[in-house]
């Protein structure tokens, strides 16, 4: 399956800042056909650092989607059943608007005039596109992490539009660590001279700081546990642990495929993200949803504990929806939602299928 | 009770790589009085970034030692009983000779030609100490973090000059996620141009690599419980949140009291520490042990879980060591052995107490 991205652009999105912003690209891929009844629409939500890029393989490189363990014939978003669709997000790097992108007012990179978004906006945008390919009502929105936000923040805003959210190893908000790690991650980038206040298109790329603040992403991606089975304390040579060159290889590596200013704009998106907000409960933030629930997290993820999961859950059941919870057994840490693709494709696969049906 | 910090100073110090430092100084405050039996002393061992103004008023800012809550008057390491005294480790920068002392050789800091210096020196410097004060058998050698690693690493090398060891919230040896974590900051530090190769001294310190890296430190130091309970998601101004103002704040200030190149020198010390090293199992490492034991460790301490305590008792055990372990409840992660003062103590003082009776 190769799949090359597509962009869709529309001439304008209101943030919710009070800002409008002009000329606004969406960058996408799909997998399977949209059916007759236009029914069966499937969007993914991609995680902090991911793109479009979901499933297949990349026309130019080959490379496998971040998801394509799940997305595929036969698989857990089975495209031979689903037509499933993925988006890079609002403020990203990958094909969609972001501070990278041309600003036309000025004809040069928005850089950090680059509007605050939200995950709110990042959905709006979504909407647009999926106003854009003629669907009414999506069966699904899923994702993992900033992606199950994405999936919650559609239940909330446009009830009427889908027919299940699938939230993964996701929260309602972050918590103090999950901001103050975020936080280190923009202060190391912020701290890299190259950064230059954000002016470093065409220039040297601020790479030391955004290796370090990758760095601390993974491992808070990762669990104690799964670091031991995969590292332990071997050197890789005299004076250095394997660990310490693995997470600056892939520090350094991500230096090539993100870019630096989409890291504090979407950081911050995810900090700011909050359901409860301006609503008083997590609950008060339900009262309006229709859709059906898959909540789904992991025994080992620290970054988003399974208490998260719960808090969402319980407020949902205190609305009288319809809602299924599953702790799935890891040791894989937050990675767990790319990784545990057995009892993740049994519990998804299920759901889909009974809500695909109560809509036929 | 104002204290100053005194300085000894040795003509030569050997250490574990082979080479061998000349006129080492190590700085060191005492608190209380040594008996006429010489059987009273207590040392401390002092975490990463702590040094050895451990009890009462500094003589010229006033401020408290780092355990001022455990040390003093009718306190758990109570100096109306004990002779308590406390060292800056080697590769230290608070009085200790480290990477910024100066160089005879070359009359210039040593910078990042200091040698590499582990657990194992900074432990054989505090013995020179401890020979020097003419003190042929300690009460007790006791700390929490890195200071239970000095504590267990005194037992084991010298298991004739000790009657009890105390390692609170400590291990045997760093997990990869513990090594993963210092890199980050060593990392972060090694980023920032001003730190130069380790050739700082009289220029610009290295102070926004020094500040992110400080505030990577104070995210594992204290527990999402203990993040939520203080910060929240409360901001300090319009898009500012408060925990991460607090780390800024706390990063910032690390600058004027840390050495750069310390920081690289002692984390990396710490992630050398592996008592099982050359003895195959932990169990072999305690074969000569000859002190008694008081482990303790906290339940929301995700930096150095309990089951690294656990894993030091449990070899104890095997080798029919006598040992206590206490897992004492908090919400403060790896901060509560500085924090947790009231359970602490009762532990601490009973166990002393009968260690000392046992030595009339």
């Amino acid at each position: 399956m190769v799949r090359d991205t597509q962009i869709a652009r529309f001439p304008s999105l209101p943030l919710d800042s009070g800002v409008t912003l002009a000329n606004v690209d969406v960058a996408y891929e799909t997998y399977g056909e949209l059916n007759a009844q236009r029914n069966n629409a499937i969007l993914i939500g991609h995680a902090f650092s991911g793109d479009a890029h979901a499933a297949g393989h990349g026309k130019d490189d080959g490379a496998p989607g971040w998801w394509d363990s799940m997305i595929g014939p036969g698989k857990a978003f089975d495209t031979d059943r689903y037509f499933v669709f993925c988006t890079n997000v609002l403020g990203g790097c990958r094909g969609s608007t972001g501070p990278g992108s041309i600003n036309p007012e000025t004809d040069r990179p928005y850089g950090m005039s680059f509007p605050v978004v939200t995950i709110g906006d990042m959905v709006r945008l979504q909407k647009k596109l999926v106003d854009h390919l003629g669907i009414e009502r999506l069966l699904a929105v899923a994702g993992g992490s900033m992606g199950a936000m994405q999936a919650l923040e559609w239940a909330v805003s446009y009830p009427d539009s889908l027919a299940c959210a699938i939230p993964i190893a996701g929260t309602a908000r972050h918590s103090a660590q999950q901001i103050a790690f975020n936080e280190v991650g923009r202060q190391a980038i912020m701290a890299d001279p190259d950064w230059n206040q954000g002016n470093y298109y065409g220039k040297t790329r601020p790479a030391r700081g955004m290796s370090v603040a990758r760095m601390v992403g993974h491992i808070t991606y990762m669990s104690d546990e799964s670091m031991r089975e995969k590292f332990g304390r071997r050197l890789r040579d005299q004076d250095q642990f394997e660990v310490e060159s693995y997470l600056r290889y892939r520090g350094s590596q991500f230096v090539d495929r993100f870019d630096a200013n989409s890291y504090l704009y979407i950081t911050k998106a995810m900090d700011y993200f909050d359901l409860t907000s301006g609503r008083g409960t997590l609950a008060r933030a339900f009262e309006q949803v229709k859709s059906r629930f898959l909540v789904i997290s992991f025994t080992s993820d620290w970054l988003y504990p399974s208490y998260q999961s719960v808090e969402v859950v319980r407020a949902l059941r205190s609305r009288n929806c319809d809602v299924a919870y599953c702790e799935l057994p890891s040791n894989y840490g937050h990675d767990a939602f790319l990784v545990e693709v057995g009892e993740q494709t049994e519990l998804v696969r299920g759901f889909l299928a009974s809500t695909h049906r109560g809509r036929k």
